[in-house]
């Protein structure tokens, strides 16, 4: 069976505190057995695929808006240059089979739209409030309701 | 000098009530001198270019997600088939200097946070409470208030 | 009824020669009423847009790779930056009804290529040799040419 | 260090020689190291990824033109979903160090033409015969081609 794939999306700047949180859902992504997905640079994503690849087996992808390579950041396994700039975005949350948003300005929201008008599960921490995102108040639940979410995919 | 673009986005179905405020924003459009673009289809697009078509010299473009030009509404004088699905809303907002939407749903809240990353102004009109929109309330002093916009730009 | 959309592809660098056929396309298809879309940057793209320029009630239309409308040549009416990179030289040939190469590198090969895989007719003029293209070997027939071709679509 | 990426790129419908070629192809991008990366449907696309997972620890990403990432071949580890038609031929090339074209109609000319104006070096197996394609003619010398154009890179 084909792995599950988890998009992470938010800022590229953000503080310690959502930097810790990116880093975790990062982790909790990876542990549950799932490839990670984002947008490959730095802020939230470069976090979360730090936190991913603390992980046995994990497996990050990075969807960058340029064309170069090594732009992305370290912790990205797979690295895709588009050179297609905002529609990176697109391709980002197309990929995910569920989003998780964490903090994040209009880039994100952008992500978060085209992912419910894709009929995508969006899970939000400290996001946008937007109808049909399913706000986490907490860590400690995301691996059980990950697991849930991916069962029914 | 090269005539101003600006985008109407909104849903392609929409009530009557919508409908007529897209008739009308588009003829204000077209009567300041701007050019139209919008996503082409039906609902607040085809109202829009309907009442742009009301003046003279009015110009419409309708970027499309398919690949079919004759999918476009009747009212679009210049076609642009993307085939490239929702990327096409990006293409709209960043051929506008000034993005006007009204009603809409998760499509229309994409192209809303697109347009504000790409920090174009953005007025709205009965659509998403997004921070960074300037709420229109009356028609009324839509002609003059894109007359200011056209200006700045 | 709709105008046709005609494309015009080629380098952004070519020798005078080259250029001045630029301008004589561009010229020919203002004159038999078409709109010319092309990738809006300089080169061939610029000679055939400033030839059109030259005929009464002529439209060009220039889809950019980058972000920046200013990047465009004065001779383009309308900008269409849509800052996807190469994804641009899809957008100018779906745009047309017949794509007319001329001279042209590696880049005017993939529009040839794409509008072939389009089924849209291909007129070339000193440019890359590849079965389908149709050779056009001196601009005397071209406005016939591309009349009887308008016609048919 | 990260695994280098190779395309194979082919038409969707191949003769069973081709189909061979392809999958003995497919293997040995596997048996090298490198990911493999393809437009994800039938043909030379399914015959390349068939024949990598007959690798240990071979990983293959389909980069699909629709949405549905169900059509990608079953021997596709990674599914892209772009929704994006033909831009996904650009994005297949630009996720590559290295692109093997095999046999192929106007869309792989279209990525060969893409690969080259990116300056990515392109083997060509049976393919279209374009200036800068270094043409392989047997592939007995491809695992020894391919691991010296992966250590430049």
């Amino acid at each position: 069976m084909k792995r599950k794939i988890v998009a992470v999306i938010g800022g590229r700047r953000c503080n310690s505190k959502v930097e810790q949180t990116a880093l975790e859902v990062g982790r909790i992504v990876a542990k549950v057995g799932a490839i990670l997905v984002c947008g490959g640079l730095s802020g939230v994503m470069q976090a979360a695929c730090k936190g991913a690849s603390t992980c046995k087996n994990s497996l990050t992808i990075g969807i960058l808006p340029g064309d170069d390579k090594e732009v992305g950041n370290p912790f990205v396994d797979i690295t895709i240059p588009t050179g297609m700039g905002l529609a990176r975005n697109i391709l980002v949350v197309k990929t995910a089979d569920i989003v998780i948003a964490i903090d994040g300005e209009y880039g994100t929201l952008s992500e978060i739209a085209i992912a419910l008008q894709s009929n995508k599960p969006v899970l939000g921490i400290g996001t946008w409030d937007i109808k049909g995102v399913r706000k986490i108040g907490s860590l400690k639940n995301l691996e059980r309701i990950l697991l849930k979410f991916l069962k029914e995919k």
